[in-house]
């Protein structure tokens, strides 16, 4: 492999002797072991200590990453950009994951009237290992944003970077190997050509492929049945300028500076970049007006090492050749060159804007150059924008530059089927805006059809795809030892008030029975005056009885909720340090006055911190009034401490 | 077609003729404008009146059902249970869908440090058609399963029943298009040979389909590059009898019964059907005895019409012919019949059940025969268990016997990846168990690899297949738009009190900003007393300044927001009916006394019921203090009046 720029050697890569069995059963094998060892917490602890150690050494995949052709910024979305997303898949793992192995999907399907049968949907890990098949432009980014979900599902990964950027993939690997950070058999890496790897792939393996669209069509041909095959390929992803965005608004000037930074960016070799620009047709002119004037202000193109270079060379000679060769198919389906040229020495290519003045010419639709080349379309109306959208086959993603919601709705709505992310780009969001071309971490990253048709990154829903959802039905008993969470009906225990027990002590299941008080009138009238709640249900009998939904004057919702945590609450100092918050209360049968009250508290799910000297407790909370009817449900969130 | 028992002709069954890209067209067109005009709530509605529609002239579908080979059981599985999906889906969409056309995925993800950029997940429908390809078993209850989600999505149906028993599926179909409430387009039939169907399928069509692992391979490999392809496919279930479950165990009986209800509804025609008993070696022969007796006591194999009768015949004599035919195989493999026998007239044949000494056999966790045949393995260890559950290579469902939470757990852990379905099967739930042949609307129905790797049901994630997920992101102003949620940041109008204003005069966005109150010592001495909640962090200022959260006393959560309540309130009679609930509490900064506290609530969603005077308002609630600090943040769940 050779330097993008110089066309110096960098190295040889070569899988020539792999034992490629040998690898896979690993990871099966140890790695599955090391990995299931762990809860979520402690693998989302171990991503935040990988991020860090890559963040120590930083400057050396700099160092490579330029060889590559990348300048600094473009390095910086590759790296850095690889960084973050270990740091948010962390921080989501820990916020949004239970500590524990097993994920729930849903709430509580009652399957019988008695309360004796249950349904539960769980996530548990796939049983195989994830391989990675990367593509070149994004050799750490596009590795780590695989890496991070399927490490936090608990599934091995093995890296399989694009042959020409692996020795920048193999350096980010080498570093988390060095650390000493890495369970075993949690991460392998594998470069260079792979022939048969799919002959040796399973039911429970993954395969994550970033690339072409014609090399994924192959490749999920090859999977066998029962692989997971998600890929998510370059398309032909458009930018639309909104009618009301007319050349001196904000969101023409924001249209054109992000267009302009989405052919320049890695030199327009990202799978995300605008190839169609869609705009009115009585802007045309001045968005290719504007699109030259920026380019020839900003845009310096050269080796990314020199100071001022603002846009680095392809990734090498023969993808300039095979840029241009698009480039030529789109003129001679009728694309003008309006801004750049062809010409060019080594891998740099100038940035390239064409002008297709039928905007239904099916080229501009399906064919890709790879590189900083888009194309301008123009349409009448919005629903012709939305259908030029859609001939793209299906897209990574399409912005909108607008300040009119209706354009906005009307365009998204019709868009979003083709579409995995929106950007709708406007003047309160131009200048925050991470950019048409960004996945990120908490949003999905794939489209359907010609963009794979997969989805990775969106937080926990890309941990998700790693695991099997299976439905699990059986007695409250049973699924509250299957999930750690306690389930109604299944046995609580009392005795030892709960409050008075740490993490160490306290078991799911333990629970306060309160005893009863009634509520009088007077009680319903303090609580009115004191809050300054005087709502007619609660004050004034007449028209309370009017209302639908009660007999008469009725409690305060919240006088009950108040009330009950003054039954449960044991007051002295003790492992309980506080009541952060309150879900899913329901109000299911008025409570007059005249009816007395009770609550049962029970621990539900108990979560420790990983890193703090205290951890999360659920409690169930039922309220029942003196008939056992049930008059409120809720979940009382307070943190315990471990000892 | 042959009546099943009697071998009568029932009718003939052809394409020849038919326009199948003018259906496809239709349908992509006119249904899919008719759908797309209506709500999921609107959609919901019908989806109950097609219930009715079918509850009002099932006996016409008995009728033919009886002449598939079904008894009034098989019967009722097959109509009362795809009417009963209908029910399912109407209460789940009026219930966990908004009243709207886009339904939203996940909270808000905050993708700028200043608000302005938000980036959120919706999911909007498919624009093309779901083709059914169904199985011959369940021709109504096959069809209506795919049905419902999809046309809940939007998306219109064609449906391909099974050749064998299409006549029952037309029949049904025929009643909902002589309801006269299907919208245009959204519900067509074809029966019988369809060889180009994949042809004109594309980018937003999905199929579904049901029935053999081979021909589902076949079928997918043909769907285009953007096709959804969901199968469901017979596959090879086990039954696993815990190392507890000793003869004379409830779960003992429990497992047997099950076993034999198994072979013998639908005369094992089930995709979800056991086919491999796992049983602990010193269990075998009492397993093999006790279902012996039980199928000698219960089952009378007959014409479904004749009195008496508990299990009719095969769909047909080529289906008899082919479950022997397998059969064969599993003896040849090593499997010995010690139930039953493969003699038998027309399409008949009794329930049979094999032994295999060898439990690692291939052939039995490979071979399918359809029909009322099932085989016992023996097995020493519950890891062991787990392993052969495993060698079916991916299952619909397994159930598992046992009263030992420890193994429950254990081998469900273990298992699930391999499984669409688990049943935990005690003393607890054997009364009130569906069954291990039961797949339910509300879970998930599908499993993978053998089992076909898709997924049907689980409620509102069927619906939610036949839809795209795509990340937007924009300002405020513009995902309230898109979403019809306010979004913190975008505009709020301030006037009238919005309880003042019924659900016709509403609009989201419409806020009330509260006058600020101050907390004392008084106050909160008060509210301690009032309640009973004494907790030391509110009455103790030396222990509370000691927990690592608190200054020193602080006031009551529940104070705070039953103040916001006194402050925000509109106490009247008007169109706010009654305050039915609360959601995602979250106390974030702490109230001392002397501090103030104000709220603003502003109308968040709007969910008007089709089919009551009123609806559900949510409203965004924030406590601040003094400072602006954020105290607390929740959800007001109202009802409102439409006038």
């Amino acid at each position: 492999m050779r330097d993008a720029s110089t066309g110096d050697l960098v190295t040889l890569v070569s899988t020539s002797g792999i034992d490629l069995a040998g690898a896979l059963a690993y990871a099966r094998d140890v790695g599955q072991r090391s990995l299931g060892a762990l809860t979520f917490h402690q693998r989302a602890v171990l991503l935040k200590q990988f991020a860090v150690a890559l963040t120590e050494r930083k400057d050396e995949l700099y160092a490579l990453s330029a060889r590559t052709g990348a300048t600094k910024q473009d390095s910086w979305v590759d790296i850095d950009g690889g960084i973050g997303v270990l740091f948010s898949y962390s921080g989501k793992g820990r916020r949004e994951l239970p500590n524990a192995k097993v994920y729930i999907d849903g709430p509580v399907e009652p399957l019988s009237q008695d309360g004796s049968f249950l349904g539960r949907h769980i996530y548990t890990r796939l049983p195989g290992v994830a391989m990675q098949i990367n593509a070149f432009n994004f050799p750490v980014w596009g590795s780590l944003e695989k890496f991070a979900p399927a490490f936090l599902a608990g599934v091995p990964t093995i890296v399989k970077p694009a042959t020409p950027t692996a020795y920048l993939a193999e350096a980010f690997v080498r570093i988390l190997v060095e650390s000493g950070l890495l369970p075993e058999g949690s991460l392998q890496l594998v470069s260079g050509s792979l022939p048969g790897v799919f002959d040796h792939l399973a039911l429970g393996d993954l395969v994550g492929f970033t690339g072409s669209a014609a090399t994924a069509e192959k490749l999920r041909a090859r999977a066998a049945d029962g692989v997971r095959f998600t890929s998510e390929t370059d398309s032909i992803n458009a930018s639309v300028l909104g009618p009301d965005a007319t050349p001196g608004t904000p969101e023409f000037d924001a249209y054109v500076r992000q267009l302009v930074a989405e052919m320049t960016t890695k030199a327009g070799q990202k799978c995300t970049a605008i190839r169609r620009a869609l705009v009115p047709a009585a802007s045309v002119d001045a968005v290719i007006d504007a699109v030259r004037a920026r380019i020839d202000e900003r845009v310096v193109v050269g080796d990314p090492r020199t100071d001022g270079v603002t846009m680095g060379p392809l990734a090498s000679t023969a993808q300039r050749d095979e840029v241009l060769r698009q480039v030529a198919r789109l003129e001679a389906a009728g694309g003008e060159i309006v801004v750049g040229s062809t010409a060019g020495e080594g891998a740099f290519v100038a940035p390239i804007l064409l002008r297709f003045r039928d905007a239904a010419a099916p080229a501009v639709h399906e064919v890709e150059a790879f590189g900083p080349v888009a194309s301008v379309l123009p349409y009448d109306t919005v629903a012709e924008a939305a259908g030029l959208v859609a001939r793209g086959g299906g897209s990574l993603v399409t912005s909108i530059a607008t300040h009119d919601p209706e354009v906005a709705v009307e365009l998204t709505t019709r868009i979003s089927a083709f579409n995995g992310r929106v950007l709708l780009l406007d003047r309160d969001d131009a200048r925050s805006s991470t950019g048409h071309g960004s996945p990120l971490p908490n949003l999905v990253h794939g489209g359907p059809g010609r963009a794979g048709g997969g989805e990775e990154l969106g937080g926990i829903r890309a941990v998700l795809h790693h695991m099997q959802r299976t439905a699990v039905q059986g007695s409250p008993e049973m699924l509250t030892a299957l999930t750690g969470i306690w389930h109604a009906g299944a046995a609580a225990r009392q005795g030892r008030h709960p409050f008075r027990k740490s993490l160490a002590e306290l078991r799911v299941g333990d629970q306060v029975a309160s005893a009863s008080r009634e509520v009088t009138l007077d009680d319903i009238e303090t609580f009115a005056h004191f809050t300054g709640d005087t709502f007619y249900a609660h004050m004034d009998e007449e028209s309370a009885a009017a209302n639908p939904f009660f007999p008469g004057r009725v409690a305060h919702g919240y006088l009950l909720v108040s009330w009950a945590a003054g039954l449960f609450v044991d007051p002295e100092p003790g492992p309980v340090l506080a009541n952060y918050g309150l879900e899913n209360l329901r109000f299911l049968t008025p409570v007059s006055p005249g009816d007395e009250i009770r609550v049962d508290l029970t621990a539900k799910q108990i979560t420790p911190r990983e890193t703090d000297e205290y951890g999360e407790v659920r409690w169930d909370a039922v309220i029942r009034n003196q008939d056992d009817e049930t008059v409120a449900t809720y979940d009382v969130l307070t943190l315990v401490s471990k000892s």
